[in-house]
């Protein structure tokens, strides 16, 4: 069988190919995107921080944002971007995903014009270096007890955002350690001395010269087992006042005297809808732990490929890796799931790009999109986590070598199957979609 | 069920359990041993040999030493005390074990009474730092083939030591970029113009001051994925001269003429035979490994007592982790598994302590040990790096943070099934080891 690889590649790329290959050219052409390895964490992330200025320079963030701010508004395209991106330096990846896809979409999706005006512009060209601040230290998978309070003040006209305990400090937050202005903060919205459940306040927490304002306490995470070159950190609010307009207000508003309304009378449902804004995210990090298992694959399986070991009796050379049967059961088969999911991540993308960033006004095909990300991001980040490991053994003592990368892909992979959603709770998520889609056919 | 854990932890530690309460106790009381993490590579390098100078003024050190040479002589003693020296920092396991187990090893099992008394006390107290330069760049799990030269010169009675190309450089030795003396490099052993198989000669490779010897080529293998406290690199040898005496030559010796005599006639047979000294190097990583997952277990199950997420509908109290049936399902069989294990583990160390640390004139028990080792070093590596991932994945974000251990028991141990025998390739020994019985019943 012969393959003609550029028409290979034209169909593993898909309906986004002449995107990817121009990140792939942008790679190709800047030293400042080569894999590097064994910089300090502060020489690194500074290095992480200057190769994201420069891919905010390109198409690739332009095209997460509308067209009346800049951007070029493509999803589908986006998300291309990023899986090629992640071939990079999967630091880079989390970096430009933190600021484009989480804090630039939480204020797309859950904010209104006056925000997009305001931040969409500054958002893209990282003028505005942003944090998503969800995760509490007590409060990760159930961001729905989160105990951050912004609580309305008519007297003033603003939100005060209070941070009631170390329990309730937002952690592991990226771009919070270094680089972030503002933070884009989960909090229980309190107004009328009435909780009215999870919103988002926007915060500044650094001035233009880098220094921390007032009331806002800022940590490092420290050390990591990978992804060194994202800046994660903690944030405290002691009594922080911001102006009612911060509130993003899609989905429940606050008028001058205290008043809240909302389009969405039940308030878990309103939480589940604005939580939709994290599916993208998901797909975001199922396609980049798949390209970090395409990398692990392509590397192991060349050096399978050239690696001699034992002799056969009777013939001068020595077997080659990939002629082991062994070898061939390590590898081969979680090639061929790659290949399998990495259809499946096509397949999702497009529904995704379809249905206007999972914003669907459909309700049934925007759960089922949640459904299938989170299925999906659980399923693939596992996979990226098993077959790193197993390219890493399957290449030996190289393999543990920084310089041949595995080891890195392995650890900056590692939290994957963490962030976005913890995978065995995502998957309690598809069961219950399926169970309820079930139910309804009765 | 009550436990009483006094006599649950004697009927763990087992019959050497003075000796890992004699550890603990050095533990508790070195600050130097407590373990750190993020330190640059060379000071991490620095504190792994400050610490293994001081294991080296302990009992831990000369329990690998015969009596005579001032040790203590006690295999069975000498490998629980590692297994405890593992908790602190596999770092500092392996860089002991290169020096007692491997190279102190090597001297004692394939040298002859010259070699004992000339180098055997400076090994155990670190004054001659050692390393073990069997695997070179081209040939890892096929030691047979290596192609490093000893050749014997009866003219000025010297073995010309010589690497012929990079692929024959050894490479991943431990000891050798920063602390090493003196390699004990397996070479091709050439007499008569005859080749006879693979013999060790000890070559100096530093001088006091810690300058490479004459014609002795030292490179840093650079940043790996772990275990970064050890200075592993490789070595090049053009030409270089060792006196006659250098030849370990329990197995093979080579008189002043250049006649070479074995008590094993078989080549083929004295290989394995010299291979032998492996045995207590895998049965050390076997219980290095477990050592790992057992820290790592320990934080994760106590992390899954306290930490508390979703609330059951009707009660005011969060659930704890390990009240959920899907959480115990991820870490109890892991537990379970290792405690299986941990039996296991010691009941090899007993059999190997009774069998002259695997060096018994009893042939088939030779054997026996020898393929337990390989098996139960496969086994258990391969759970411990499974075990260590799972524990990781539950704690979540916390469990990401190098602070709490995980990640880097993670990146520690993940070359343990690779280094002392390809687990794949172990595997195959004991499969070749079972058939080899069966054939031997009819």
């Amino acid at each position: 069988m012969t393959v003609e690889i550029g028409r290979l590649r034209t169909l593993l790329d898909g309906r986004w190919g002449p995107i990817r290959e121009e990140v792939r050219d942008q790679i190709r052409a800047a030293p400042l995107l080569r894999p590097v390895h064994g910089l300090p964490v502060e020489a690194y992330r500074a290095r992480v921080m200057e190769q994201a200025r420069l891919v905010s320079q390109t198409r690739s963030a332009r095209l997460f944002f509308p067209r009346q701010y800049g951007g070029e508004e493509d999803m589908g395209g986006a998300l291309s971007a990023f899986e090629t991106i992640a071939l990079v330096d999967l630091s880079l990846l989390v970096k430009v995903g933190v600021q484009y896809g989480l804090f630039g979409g939480v204020i797309r999706r859950l904010g209104t014009e006056r925000h997009h005006r305001r931040y969409l512009h500054a958002a893209m060209t990282m003028e505005l270096p942003g944090c998503f601040a969800m995760t509490e230290t007590g409060h990760g998978s159930d961001v729905q007890s989160i105990r951050t309070t912004a609580t309305y003040d008519p007297a003033r006209q603003e939100f005060v955002v209070h941070t009631p305990d170390d329990d309730a400090r937002k952690d592991y937050i990226g771009n919070v350690a270094r680089d972030g202005r503002m933070a884009a903060v989960f909090a229980q919205l309190i107004t009328g001395g009435e909780r009215r459940g999870v919103h988002v306040v926007l915060v500044p927490i650094r001035d233009e010269r880098g220094r921390p304002c007032p009331n806002v306490r800022i940590e490092d995470c420290g050390d990591k087992g990978g992804l060194n070159g994202v800046d994660n950190g903690r944030l405290w609010f002691d009594q922080v006042r911001v102006p009612r307009e911060a509130l993003l207000d899609r989905f429940g508003t606050v008028a001058p005297d205290g008043t809240y309304t909302s389009p969405i009378a039940n308030e878990t449902r309103r939480f589940f809808t604005m939580l939709g804004t994290l599916v993208s995210g998901r797909v975001s990090v199922s396609g980049a732990g798949l390209s970090a298992a395409k990398v692990a694959l392509a590397i192991a399986i060349r050096y399978g490929l050239t690696r001699r070991q034992f002799r056969v009796p009777g013939r001068d050379q020595e077997v080659i890796l990939l002629d082991y049967l062994q070898h061939q059961r390590r590898l081969l088969p979680a090639l061929a799931t790659t290949y399998a999911m990495h259809f499946a991540q096509s397949a999702l993308l497009e529904s995704l790009h379809e249905a206007s960033d999972g914003d669907s006004a459909d309700e049934s095909q925007q759960r089922q999109i949640e459904t299938l990300a989170a299925g999906l991001k659980a399923i693939s980040t596992w996979h990226s986590t098993q077959t790193i490991q197993t390219c890493r053994e399957a290449c030996g003592g190289a393999g543990y070598l920084s310089v041949n990368r595995l080891t890195e892909l392995k650890a900056d992979t590692d939290v994957f199957t963490t962030f976005e959603g913890d995978n065995t709770v995502l998957l309690q998520l598809v069961a219950k979609g399926l169970l309820t889609n079930f139910r309804d056919e009765f």
